[in-house]
């Protein structure tokens, strides 16, 4: 029913805030026709300010062959924008009736093999389709600040999604030069903003109770987790630094630590069934690789992406 | 009363483990003279694997001049060991009961002005130094793994610690090339791995819940908010991304969201007080800095950092 993802030139976005300018830059770095949709003329100027700054860095990471800001056309003509689109990112305001509105209309304006992400980082798609004529193709591709930089992409449908289309704009993206990341569940926010609201959260309760500052905050992060993190999941660091005994040694051992006060979130009750899921996750993400390659694979990284930083510094 | 910590020369290190011996590396490789006491010569080989393993990046982040592995000494005599040092890296065994031995011990041997700093990442300074005659140069100094690589340390006292050699301690890892986080508290954890314990949490709920694998998690993770902290932290990161209004706006206008269920881990409650602290804090960082010029040097480091990555996988 779609088309395959690989054989898409012509990509259409829609706003021009940072992130529908950001989604524009992103796609024109990629070698893509844009046609970017703006409400009016007036934010035409926002619109290239914000593809300007992106341009920068996508040079900066590598343009592939043919990409060019020449290949942008920008419309107020909101059916001639998504009339013959192959892909639509949707990056409207944050305001469901406003989407539930603009969905209707691109339902029944962009041809029906054409998938309609949005990048809304709140709202969910079964409230925003619920007046599209075809639901079926509209997704939430939810992309991470700034999203010309940033790979993660996270994908859900609403409950009239096609599980097709979330399979297609996840194969889209990859193509796209993305990071996807298909979603188990719609649920209120997405994996990495739940996980960043958590240590946001308890940011916010260590400052309000004189326990740190935002500059303490800030630089715990930047030369603590941060550089490892960029080059090794959570998960993955527990699993490899426990040696041998890998994420079964760190939940057997230090389980009973879950019970202790070190955050204000409370620890869910560490079951053989979640244990079991936590060690089979790293052993499947470890794919037979010992213990100390991934230490030194990481050490690797780490030391590269702390040499890059002191050198982007000097 | 404690020594200029730009002098010291000499170093005595206590353990043979990850941490005590990642802690000998990166003395070492700070070109400090290095006495590592190990508990019995069945543990040197340990040790030595755990220091060349660390070399291997220490080398590549650059060693200082004069910097040798020669200038390690192993010794099984503790008295020998602290005798004549300048400063000690405790990193024992996590047993309280062990460490308040020790603590008595050291605070019989080791010269009065040597400040004492223990790597326990779980422990209070407090139930530390219970037993030691000379308690008040006793400090907490807990790095976060890999000790060679990631600076961070963070820094407290117990209630009978001499708030100067807090100071000390603080000033004397700054000059050993770490970097130092004083705590304003003596909590259950520290700052650093409470936030990472608050998301560590919540990606337990997801995984419980069937929301996520842990591969879902590392991937949100490395693709997405990681490369951008190991540049910018969570405070800044919402102070620049909110432009012209930053935290002000930030606060002002998701505020209400701290409301929502995005994670297991409940806000706190959104008091003027702390608004303000989070204000007033990320101003502070910035220190008069426009956004733009922040998130154009954010970008340049994101970007070195994702192409770090790329090359160290070629």
């Amino acid at each position: 029913m779609y088309p395959d993802p690989s054989i898409v030139t012509r990509v259409t976005t829609l706003g021009a805030g940072p992130i529908g300018g950001g989604w524009a830059a992103h796609f024109l770095a990629r070698g893509y026709d844009v046609t970017a949709y703006i409400h009016s003329e007036a934010e035409r100027a926002a619109l290239m300010a914000v593809i300007d700054t992106g341009w920068i860095s996508l040079e900066a990471l590598g343009l592939v062959e043919g990409a060019s800001r020449d290949r942008l056309t920008v419309t107020t003509d909101l059916d001639a924008a998504v009339r013959n689109a192959q892909f639509i990112q949707e990056s409207a305001p944050e305001r469901l009736e406003l989407k539930q509105a603009l969905y209707k209309r691109l339902g029944e304006v962009a041809p029906k093999d054409c998938v309609i992400a949005s990048s809304t980082s709140g709202l969910m798609m079964t409230d925003i389709q619920k007046d599209c004529p075809t639901p079926e193709r509209t997704v939430i591709g939810h992309p991470f600040n700034p999203p010309y930089l940033l790979p993660l992409v996270e994908i859900i449908g609403g409950k009239r999604t096609d599980p097709a289309a979330v399979q297609w704009a996840a194969k889209f993206y990859e193509v796209a030069g993305k990071a996807p990341l298909i979603m188990k569940k719609e649920i209120p926010g997405f994996v990495a903003t739940r996980l960043q609201e958590a240590l946001w959260r308890e940011a916010l309760h260590m400052v309000a109770n004189g326990e740190a500052t935002p500059e303490d905050i800030d630089n715990a992060l930047m030369n603590g987790p941060a550089p490892r993190m960029a080059v090794q999941g959570q998960c993955m660091a527990f699993h490899v630094a426990c040696g041998e005994g890998g994420m079964a040694t760190n939940l057997d051992q230090f389980g009973p630590a879950l019970k202790w006060p070190w955050t204000r979130l409370e620890a869910p009750e560490l079951t053989q069934d979640l244990r079991d899921r936590m060690v089979d996750g790293c052993n499947e993400i470890a794919a037979g690789r010992h213990f100390e390659e991934m230490a030194a694979q990481r050490d690797r990284e780490i030391v590269a992406v702390l040499n890059a930083i002191r050198t982007a510094r000097e």
